[in-house]
């Protein structure tokens, strides 16, 4: 049963619909509701108060909820969405927390009735861990948020995710449309993790944590990635990746270049320009 | 005039030779006295009490000191060194922090007398600033330590090194030779900094920092790079860096190459292997 006032629904209980679990309470004096496919999660999120109310279903999830916020894998939002879409409340909204909008978006163009809003959600924010067991309330504080506009969306609905955003800890708060959003994500998110993978991908045999310092931390730390979730988000996404990545191949490959022939004026040029661009990066 | 007890000079009051001298505070009830060739820095360091006493020369810096540490950039440390040769007190103990030691240690072999014994150093510590106004006293709390023998170097220099860099709150210590230094500092620092500044490089226009999480910060902190020190350093261990940084643009191709063909098992296997390496380092 749903209490009277302002139910929120939560698919997916993993690291960020947890951690969202968490930091919505209270919001418009509303119940979190959860559900997840794996039934150890779902207990563990109702005996850690996660959540006010375990669902046994999607359907049960989803019916009456004024907020529905799919935070499952990404594959698996589309799907979900489907099968709730006969049970959506009139004039519910409806978020999703997934790092790529377009699929989502080209899904809810042609298939939500004109009675259900859309407004994307891509909170800015993660670990190198996932699961509910690392979800934190903490974990949004001044993240950016960015909201994905559907076609005719309502300022209503909008208002009501940027309430949310600023409630769970945003920081910042960007309003795009998909394909700006993904393109962005594509140089802040997406290249930042392959960039670092590929760091991870060969090392020298007599490498030990004594000759490693904050470069190495910080520029390696997301290497300790979801493999399943990041190929989905990374294949998802290829279209507006690939060019980044080759534009980096290039610069390194100059750099390389450089460094072989000595040319101390380029390496010197690049590395001016990096931290230039860095800091004016910061200011935006 | 010198005191009569331990006495270290220390050659370059930057970031490091600023925060070494804080951080040596105490060390074997010695005195510190600095030497740099701005003199606006070198008053700074005596009124903040960084150093006991500032020499107004290289020679007076050098000469009674029982240990000398060279901490300016890496082309000056040579030629500093150079210089402080007829000085050195007999039996003392010359050192650099230094981020390269080949060539200083080519350098030490041809020149330096018996009576003078040469133990590198290279603390795994850095800011993405610089100068004596960010020294910092904490600087090296934790970090890896990296001792480089000379050529019949005294096992009482090592150990005076290992006494100074647990002083200053070195975590792990490890004990190479240049060649070895030079070749894992190229992986675990210098292909960090290039990875970093090239992630620079290019940005998308539309760029905020709504759009940035933990990626964007930590992958591109240190690309706030002093671009002369890092010229420097980079030129300087071009040989050792090559082979990495090429093998990183194949990697980083291989990959490119999988997304474009949508090969969703390279993908997988490519994130897998970097998160099974990048755990398997911390253990190192």
């Amino acid at each position: 049963m749903q209490k009277s006032g302002f139910n929120i629904a939560i698919i997916g209980l993993g690291l960020m619909g947890g951690s969202l679990a968490y930091a919505l309470h209270g919001f418009k004096d509303g119940t979190v509701t959860g559900f997840d496919t794996d039934i150890a999660t779902l207990k563990l999120a109702l005996e850690r108060e996660a959540i006010g109310r375990a669902a046994a279903s999607l359907r049960e999830a989803v019916t009456g909820a004024d907020l529905t916020i799919f935070c499952s894998s990404p594959n698996s939002i589309i799907k979900n969405m489907r099968q709730s879409l006969p049970y959506f409340k009139q004039d519910s909204v409806v978020t999703d927390i997934c790092g790529i909008k377009k699929d989502i978006l080209a899904f809810v163009r042609e298939n939500f009735p004109p009675h259900i809003d859309y407004v994307g959600l891509h909170p800015m924010a993660g670990k190198e861990v996932s699961g509910f067991e690392n979800a934190d309330t903490e974990l949004f504080k001044n993240a950016g948020f960015i909201l994905v506009l559907s076609d005719n969306c309502k300022e209503s609905s909008v208002g009501l995710l940027k309430e949310l955003s600023s409630y769970v800890g945003a920081g910042r708060i960007a309003i795009n449309h998909a394909d700006d959003h993904d393109a962005l994500i594509a140089y802040t998110s997406d290249l930042m993790h392959i960039a670092a993978t590929a760091l991870c991908a060969d090392y020298p045999e007599n490498i030990t944590m004594a000759h490693a310092a904050g470069a190495f931390r910080d520029c390696t730390r997301i290497a300790c990635i979801d493999a399943d979730l990041w190929t989905e988000l990374l294949i998802g996404n290829s279209g507006n990746i690939v060019p980044y990545l080759s534009g980096y191949i290039q610069n390194l490959t100059a750099f390389r270049n450089a460094l072989k022939s000595g040319d101390k004026e380029f390496i010197h040029a690049f590395l001016r320009k990096a931290s230039d661009n860095k800091a004016k990066m910061l200011t935006l």
